[in-house]
């Protein structure tokens, strides 16, 4: 096991990742911008390196610094946390060069997720699903027809050199396709020179549900359930969930076999998330996190699992010490991101926190950097803690997100946590009937009224 | 369901039932004393009416005025909590008089278990063990001899007549019992004018180790496992871990359903606590607590069970929802109780606290009422919080508590963390090899170090 960790980011996430290896009884070494100097991560790690002024492009994603960094303090691996670093494969690649363990997948397969087009073919190959449709470009309107039977109506039409949904058209019905078909070749014609087009179903009313898997160096891969991660706002996730409010467990099952005979044929290492979209039963991958995620609280709680604990004991090169079968999901947690931002614009609200009171009793959790008199620096995300839930039912989870929010206290700056009771307390939240669109209209619909 | 509560208490466990109350959707009416006017308990209430001045006799002790307050309100129950009323049957009586419910046992139960001679006769003919001994007063040496070796050696003879320690002798070996016969007998004749005694075994390391059992009105009763709460200070808990280190799954099954058979033979409804010494696998009732215990949280961390929401379902009526095998212990928690105490003299320190910063993150759990800005009134218990943790293994959750002390911030006020720290870090502890004298040993030798 290593000895010595440095964590390559600031925040929550680099408090996260050092409690697991104070934990594990590993030194944490922390690195920071000059902004950061006072920050929490900063005042508990073992030791502390400054890498840069402000700018995160100077601090946090300065390779050469970080690895100084590393090199100087003895450090033995790198746990890159989210953003930053953390899907950059030159970075992953440098590490391993100068000799150290980079917690997270190979630079190979970060490379090959990061390419969104790659990603997909890579997981078409490996029997993961993508959103249905025609093979390449429809030859004629008779093939689109005949697609779009075996799709199933409503489905998208679709200029293959497109793009800022030119060249784009539904058809709801059979009656709709032959205009539709029409349109978007002329559409296509007329703006990108080339009339070919091709055929997706149309996903009118998705959910963003994603699997957490995990692998360690020797081809072992199993999944840990699913997150409902639906509750976006310009494809920032704002409330997750685990499990999913509609998902079976036929359907976890089967979409989680699939996900991990693929990534076990991968040869995939360490944490890692495969993003979909899900409507009728049906799976579409759209993307792979090859890192950890914001939400993967949610799946530690239903799990009974330290998610960062394994990323490192895997980074160790020890084998997982469960299979499938072992994982068993109980309960249901939910995470309210509390953003400093104000809850009706969301334009963020730097400042210093006066009070910080976080809620406690039985199964709440916070995730958090922040305390009593910090300066919420403007130069990073807006995120300044995650607050979790489980409880027995989902029903349960509400109700106890409800209370946890309402003995929370952030005094100083704006946060969205008025947002999250509001959300906590609509009928349709309450019965899981939402799609990736909800927030978004509810959000407009709370401006209106 | 009822739909209003009111807590007979204060400090940390009126907070904790508030949230059980809030989750449930029962509105909370909240009592205090002047000196508590500004306590958390108050500011989170949907109602609080002021029960008199700071002293507990006239203020948390003042039937007159709780049930006033809660006739006022409109209150359709009552919890007491641990401590002042909860274990004062004409209070529970009184309650039930005036129609309202008494989240607890019956008067008739709590009265019997507040007799502690009554209480182990009371188990006695349950099928409960009491301490290995003969039965009644010895005849003879001879006899002394047979139950002796019964019970195995070290043996205590006790003057029938004694108290404090007189008329009282031990006998490590069938070599001493004659003369531990003779001296007991002519000190207890000498003391009290009366030369009986009896025999018990001498449990000369034992642990406490405890039973939580859960009840309902129709004679289904429950456990959920054992707590071992051996550290303890002049009789004082500090800190209590679930499981116990040492217990076997078999003992905790043979122990459980003499304890359920027994306080189902009984009627015991609500939330109830065995207390036993435990040494050579053997148990031994000392008495049983009629309410809800401070380091009930260790139980439902392993048992992923909410023992208020259980003691609210039941008092309104409810039948348990699940059988003795749906219960699983999962894990291991600890509780450290952080008191307001000097960590060396144990002297109370009240004052105003200027920082508090709980711990975060996976597996921790604060219950406390203090928050920054707080002054701990001079009146009450010193304990101000307690800090829970759960994780995989023993190993784990000691960790794990290493670190989230090392995250709280409770500044203004000494508080016994550091004594917590060194308790956790003795390698004693750590292997779990313990008895109800370790910590004031621990204590002692800390002090002369």
């Amino acid at each position: 096991m290593f000895s010595k960790i440095l964590i390559a980011n600031r925040g929550e996430i680099a408090l996260r990742i050092q409690r697991a290896c104070r934990e594990m009884g590993i030194k944490t070494i922390a690195v920071h911008s000059t902004a950061d100097a006072d920050a929490m991560h900063v005042r508990l790690a073992d030791q502390a390196v400054c890498i840069g002024p402000p700018s995160a492009r100077d601090s946090y994603l300065n390779v050469a610094a970080i690895l100084s960094a590393a090199t100087i303090t003895g450090a033995e691996a790198i746990h890159p946390g989210y953003g930053f670093l953390s899907e950059n494969a030159e970075f992953a690649e440098t590490v391993e060069e100068h000799g150290l363990a980079f917690i997270g997948p190979t630079a190979q397969h970060i490379r090959m997720m990061g390419d969104k087009i790659t990603a997909k073919t890579t997981m078409e190959e490996l029997g993961v699903p993508l959103v249905p449709g025609s093979d390449g470009a429809l030859k004629n309107l008779s093939e689109a027809r005949q697609v779009a039977e075996q799709v199933g109506y409503p489905v998208l039409i679709k200029a293959a050199a497109g793009g800022g949904g030119r060249g784009m058209k539904v058809a709801h019905s059979a009656d709709e396709i032959e205009e539709a078909w029409t349109v978007a070749r002329t559409e296509a014609r007329a703006a990108f020179g080339n009339d070919e087009v091709y055929l997706e179903k149309y996903l009118n009313r998705p959910r963003h549900i994603e699997l957490q898997i995990l692998g360690d160096q020797y081809g072992n891969v199993v999944h840990f359930g699913e997150r409902d991660c639906s509750l976006q706002r310009r494809h920032q996730k704002l409330l997750e969930e685990a499990g999913s409010p509609v998902l079976t467990d036929a359907e976890r099952e089967e979409i989680g076999q699939t996900v991990t005979k693929a990534l076990s044929r991968m040869g995939y290492r360490n944490a890692g998330t495969l993003e979909f979209l899900y409507q009728d039963g049906q799976f579409s991958f759209i993307e792979m996190n090859t890192r950890l995620q914001v939400e993967h609280p949610v799946t530690e709680m239903v799990c009974n699992v330290d998610l960062v604990k394994e990323q490192i004991r895997v980074a160790a090169g020890e084998k997982l010490g469960y299979t499938q079968k072992d994982i068993k999901m109980s309960g249901h947690a939910i995470e309210c991101r509390i953003n400093a931002e104000d809850p009706e614009t969301f334009l963020p609200s730097p400042g210093t926190i006066n009070v910080f009171h976080a809620p406690g009793g039985l199964g709440v959790r916070m995730d958090s950097a922040i305390f009593a008199g910090y300066r919420i620096p403007p130069y990073y995300d807006s995120m300044i803690a995650k607050l979790i839930v489980h409880a027995p039912t989902r029903a349960e989870a509400i109700a106890r997100m409800h209370r946890a929010l309402d003995e929370c206290v952030v005094d100083g700056v704006k946060t969205v946590i008025p947002l999250h009771r509001k959300i906590l307390s609509d009928p349709s939240f309450q019965k899981g009937d939402y799609t990736i669109h909800w927030l978004e209209q509810f959000v407009a619909a709370q401006s209106k009224s």
